[in-house]
């Protein structure tokens, strides 16, 4: 596994799948736990057998906080922060819920999103979480997502360069208060082979690799970068074929995610998917289609397109060989 | 009710809520029944003791006649065919299932998607229908879904004037072979003063109205129409607000659907989201948020983010007074 070669830690990302099923796979073949993006996520697949879980993002609301470190009495649960006031108050939850929390604090490393300012002011907030009853600090989260589908390798080299510059500042800021961050997380599909080979980060995220999407695939991969294959496809069906130029499916905008374009069609030469209603795909065919026939999509953007599913139907040499449920399909709350 | 005042039937489409409590709401206030747009809503919305369903679209996969012919069984069911193959395995399948099946010819009155070419060749479906047993023929299906949202009067009102020509040009060539549509089914949100006022179109089928979205109130609206209010809200919480500009709220591509464009920000002046990720909606603010404030957006498209939703939240002046599931939720298969 790339990971264990280059002496870092794999975390991946459950939001992908949302599927306790895949978790345990990814534990079984050496991660060691998986990130969630919401409590409701974390809650899931705790409950599908899943040891430890990150939530990757800040939780601020006082319901969620309970639940966050209720969960932490029975399994080993982590979250980030970026505020001091987000720290006093995951500390009151967890000393409510008597439990131990781990916390990474976030810094902003060039996705313009979450995070606080990498250096004295992240450093001030770990200083804060080492301060709380109830919390447990282990470093710090580096996450740069803009960079995941930068198209050239050049491009995402250099926002993971510009990144790793900022967890270094982190880091210094940190040691003038004797602290130590033991865990840098962050990484995704398009770049964890430069944050594995930086040396600074210690444990990779990457959540799509595991289905890939069409996004990612139009990436430009570096000849030393591992490149993964499309893992999952959507089966829709020809309903309407009204003309020799047009063929309408049934997969339309609750079947599939299209923030990241429409899907493409795998393995017909010529089809296109053209426009996406509530129901349908309509497409452009080089032929005559046949209402009834099968068409395989590959989606744009993996993750919300899981999401409206409630199963992955496995298929092994053309035959199905498990259901596994989205364990926490519509969990983002 | 716009619709009694006209003399035509209100048959509002469920796709946009996929609620058995809406859609038996919309009944009691004089609906005739309700549409679907594929079997496992029909299925859903028959279950939570809806007692007649139409479901707008081509059904032809074995498995899934089986299962809408099963349905009519149990309450009153329509389908819409667009191909004579379709018209026999539907025939079979009712037979089958020992049930009648109520069929509408769909005619492509210009959405360019499914549908019938108008005149002979839907006439001749329509005879054949009529030939079939186990099925009832019950008239036409010209609903024009790219109408609904050309952004002026006079646009939609072009459109729905062609699709007229069309209905005429199918009611002709029925009347040829001695046959009437006794059902002239569509209309959405956007035209269906047009079709109630036209004389022709004898089934209206708006969803949208029912919640609205930021799409169809980007529509300029003509002084005698109907204009619906907003009346559904995501409640977002900020979980982040790094800067005095920016805001990240909890709610990002599995909260609110992105393909009509990113929610409009509810009754805050300034507060623009910028952009959504899966779990996030980056917002631009005009000061400081507040972590933990509440914010309310309202989607860009209904029907496809209240399908990522379990539950519908109702509140009267401020109280929440019922939780609502979403029946059918996930139901596109």
């Amino acid at each position: 596994m790339a990971a264990a070669t280059q002496g870092v830690r794999l975390r991946p990302h459950a939001k992908t799948h949302r599927s306790a099923d895949v978790a345990l796979a990814q534990i079984a073949l050496g991660a060691v736990g998986v990130c969630c993006q919401t409590v409701g996520e974390a809650e899931a697949l705790v409950a599908g057998g899943v040891p430890d879980v990150l939530v990757t993002n800040e939780v601020v609301s006082p319901g969620k906080l309970a639940r966050l470190c209720g969960l932490a009495r029975v399994a080993r649960v982590g979250v980030l922060v970026d505020h001091p006031a987000a720290v006093d108050d995951l500390g009151r939850a967890a000393r409510a819920a008597g439990a131990e929390v781990g916390v990474l604090v976030e810094i902003d490393v060039g996705q313009n999103r979450c995070g606080a300012i990498p250096g004295e002011p992240a450093a001030m907030l770990a200083e804060r979480v080492v301060a709380t009853e109830g919390l447990r600090f282990d470093g710090l989260q580096a996450y740069h997502g803009a960079a995941q589908h930068r198209r050239t390798p050049q491009e995402r080299s250099q926002a993971i360069e510009a990144a790793a510059l900022s967890v270094r500042r982190t880091q210094a800021a940190l040691a003038t208060r004797g602290l130590v961050a033991s865990v840098i997380g962050g990484a995704g599909t398009g770049t964890f082979a430069l944050e594995a080979a930086s040396g600074l980060w210690t444990e990779l995220q990457p959540g799509s690799y595991v289905f890939m999407d069409a996004d990612y695939a139009a990436n430009t991969w570096a000849p030393e970068s591992v490149r993964f294959d499309q893992a999952l496809h959507l089966v829709a069906t020809v309903i309407s074929a009204p003309t020799p130029e047009r063929a309408v499916l049934d997969a339309g905008l609750k079947a599939v995610a299209t923030d990241s374009g429409v899907p493409l069609v795998a393995g017909r030469d010529g089809w296109q998917v053209d426009r996406l209603s509530d129901e349908h795909a309509t497409c452009r065919t080089p032929d005559q289609a046949r209402p009834g026939e099968r068409v395989h999509l590959i989606p744009g953007h993996i993750d919300p397109t899981v999401n409206l599913h409630d199963w992955l139907v496995v298929v092994e040499a053309g035959r199905v060989v498990a259901l596994w449920p989205v364990t926490a399909r519509g969990a983002s709350a």
